[in-house]
């Protein structure tokens, strides 16, 4: 597992209400399907339903009681084949995999654990958001707003 | 506000299982005080104490219960006075200020905000930790294993 994070995921209960804060301090994103993609360096910050954050984390128990806050950090990858290299590692390092890794009908392929203080990964290849040889992921241009 | 994250902590029950789970993946950080920093491409990753964590973020009430997944974000300036600004600029914006800026013994000068949902931000000057122009964050050689 190379040492960063691509993308951090911040659960809102109220999408524009959050867009409108991060604007008001003069961040610039996309709106795509019911989310907004920053990027922050060479990483992206993404705002999402608290609730279906959760439920796509496999997370649904701890949605709205302790250990759950509402974070979730992404480690993106090259290959699909990564994604179980990484997740079966992780498992064997303790944690726990709340969402086996699967296919999307976007085209990606992505697996989530949480670590044993239960922080939530998911690990993901998705030839949509480009990683650089460094490691910084881009959020592609969606042609939002 | 420039549109990037410095560092993300993760707040731990037991900082050596916490650091061993990401040791068994590869990572290699630092130990320094009874908090672990990992260099994660552009940004820090630090392992802190969680009750720690939430006393130093105003957080104590939200420690325990919902709201609070031990998860929070740093953004670093470069100056105290830009501290001052960001934090003034934010509650303006609508961001609850759960810590006021102050010094540390340390020698830098921060304060944390949460956003409209909850989740913290501290916005810090730290002048041990170096910012490059690109806003790109570097954990110092603390001379640490």
């Amino acid at each position: 597992m190379e040492q960063r994070v691509s993308l951090i995921t911040l659960g809102v209960r109220d999408l524009a209400r959050a867009r409108a804060f991060y604007e008001a301090l003069g961040w610039r994103g996309q709106e795509v399907q019911e989310t907004v993609f920053f990027q922050a360096g060479g990483l992206g910050l993404v705002l999402w339903g608290r609730r279906e954050l959760a439920a796509d984390c496999g997370l649904e128990k701890l949605a709205e009681g302790d250990g759950f806050g509402g974070i979730t950090l992404a480690h993106n990858v090259r290959s699909p084949a990564e994604v179980d290299a990484l997740m079966a590692a992780a498992e064997r390092a303790g944690a726990t995999v709340t969402r086996a890794a699967r296919s999307s009908e976007l085209g990606f392929y992505t697996g989530v654990f949480t670590d044993p203080d239960g922080h939530a990964w998911e690990i993901a290849h998705n030839p949509g958001f480009p990683l650089a040889a460094d490691g910084t992921l881009t959020i592609p241009d969606f042609g939002a707003s």
